[in-house]
């Protein structure tokens, strides 16, 4: 409860300098955002409809949703938009009264910070690095009658790993039969190789208990101007929604992503130059001294120094941002060590730049 | 907890068509931004820096609280930035643990509901029509001690009326004493003549109490991109923020927001523009049958159809949307009844528009 967040420096992406001015200049590797940037449409949108942030938006965003719905072939009444997918994480605990939640790990450390301040008792499913991250499926079914949530994030923050749809059927239907809300958060999964083989989204239409999370800043890189959503049973949206306030959802939030979605090609595209270039990544990454690869199906990619002489991923970190380059230091994942970092998969010329930094800084060691 | 806001249309400043289309053309009364519109270089810099959205923002808004702090001569650690200052409101019972709130009726609907949802018990002062909804402050200040926090709007939406900053001490100092919160919201203070007579702001450095809600969306006229904040003890701050998720205020908010305050020429512009604007409403709607009007110190007046053949304030409304002038019907404003409505203060060209509107309706009844 007496979590702190305006001195913690938790995540990546802080690419701002002194007096908050953004450093444009930052190779930056520590948030996964989409390296082709916002749609080229989306930006011309917000450029010619500035004069829209006189107006209040929709209080609850229903062009938006409908829109969302239409995509999905969802109902409306079954989505909920918010100010990035992390509201939803931090108004499901008291919007399910959730007592006790299992919570994967390595993972986001949102899903446990947000329990923490509800009152809610985390109950942690370590997956191992000897198994290279992956869920162990059967286990995980196992310890799901022992609590009444489960937090899965699907391809996994930071670790990259997937679960595909059919593997998290036979999860979602125990999740039904034990009355567990199984709350699987997709905010990486449209740079996953096959997102129809992976999303449960469409399965919210017929499970309960089954709550799918999506985010558009990531894929459509609008992180600056937050937009996520819920998908879920009617009734759980109808609970969730009692717990936003009006105009949670910035109006030109609203427009650039209505505009986003059309844009199915990008998406596409998107998809196939992160596939190259994590192939890229992943290749040439262990050719590095001392570097091990985890290879994932998200638009990063998790990394172990795993020679003693390497140095901790702090140090690593340090060094690189004083080149101008940012990385994630995974110290602050709970199930990892110092010796973790995860870097985003960005353009061709980019990746060049941070294998030769780390090419750089492993060597002169 | 079963309200449902997806289906409420509870507020003004509802200019949305059919699939969200901003309309406008519709002359809006019903929502309280600043007739100048957002500040000409808040325009620019947003034009010019739409590649912002492709960063996450400032997690905290860190250099958007240093400006607000040197601006209001306050530290850094007494102010908080929110999507909003409405996300405060919802913040509040949860972060100070209220169990039981006082609130001034008529008043903004948001701090019942807030309480509501949050299991807060609260109770009514009402202000009466006969005092012009004037704040009896010593009853006030004897009802203080039944109840832990007070939610006082100054000047009030949607009656206008103003308590001055020394009417306010004396209260502040019974909530000290009491150990009684008490939450000015100033969400329109800087449309009212003496900002400086009637803020309370700089007192939040006094008084472990005392929080102030602020808004930057009405007086820069950034509605759509949501801005907040709050002022308190850095104690009470600290435990506001731990309720607050990462990344709640949008990257182009805070920098528009940094800009707009820059300009402090504009909003003693603003000031002047209301003064003499509302001056003209007050004056000239009276003049339509059946109209008296409650003159206040905000960019808006509360009026009440007075004469048994006037109809309702919701008929009024309906009448008035069909020629694109959009009016606040005050029917679910707790202590107003069907008779009252509330029109924003505009340019001298709106406010002819909507006087010679209203009296076209007036007068063929």
């Amino acid at each position: 409860m007496a979590r702190d967040i305006l001195r913690e420096e938790n995540h990546g992406g802080n690419v701002y300098g002194p007096r908050g001015k953004l450093r444009t200049d930052a190779l930056d590797f520590s948030a996964n955002i989409n390296p082709l940037g916002p749609p080229p449409g989306v930006k011309k949108l917000l450029r010619e409809n500035i004069d829209m942030v006189a107006y209040y938006p929709q209080p609850a965003a229903q062009a938006l949703r409908n829109d969302l719905a239409a995509w999905h072939g969802l109902k409306p009444d079954t989505l909920l938009v918010g100010n990035g997918s992390i509201e939803f994480i931090y108004l499901l605990p008291q919007a399910l009264n959730i007592k006790k939640a299992l919570i994967i790990i390595p993972g986001f450390s949102e899903y446990e910070r947000s329990c923490r301040l509800y009152g809610v008792k985390s109950v942690f499913f370590r997956t191992k690095e000897k198994d290279g991250f992956k869920v162990d499926m059967p286990e995980l079914i196992k310890a799901v009658s022992e609590v009444d949530a489960v937090f899965l994030c699907n391809p996994n923050n930071p670790t990259g790993t997937i679960v595909s749809a059919r593997e998290l059927s036979v999860l979602i239907k125990y999740c039904e039969r034990y009355k567990v809300f199984l709350i699987v958060d997709e905010a990486f999964i449209d740079f996953s190789d096959d997102v129809a083989k992976a999303s449960v989204i469409k399965e919210t239409a017929r499970h309960k208990y089954l709550l799918v999370l999506r985010s558009l800043t990531k894929i459509f890189a609008l992180a600056g101007l937050r937009l996520g959503y819920i998908a879920a049973d009617a009734g759980l949206i109808k609970r969730v929604a009692a717990f936003q306030y009006p105009w949670n959802v910035n109006a030109l939030a609203q427009a650039a992503a209505a505009e986003a979605i059309r844009d199915r090609q990008y998406i596409e595209k998107s998809r196939e130059l992160i596939a190259t270039e994590r192939g890229y990544l992943v290749t040439g990454l262990p050719n590095l001294s001392g570097v091990k690869v985890y290879p994932g199906a998200a638009n990063f990619v998790l990394c172990e120094l795993d020679s003693p002489g390497a140095g901790s991923a702090r140090e690593l970190r340090v060094r690189l941002e004083r080149r101008g380059v940012l990385i994630r230091d995974c110290r602050n994942f709970r199930g990892l060590d110092g010796r973790f970092f995860r870097v985003a998969v960005r353009s061709r010329a980019e990746n060049k730049k941070l294998l030769s930094a780390l090419s750089h800084y492993l060597e002169r060691r």
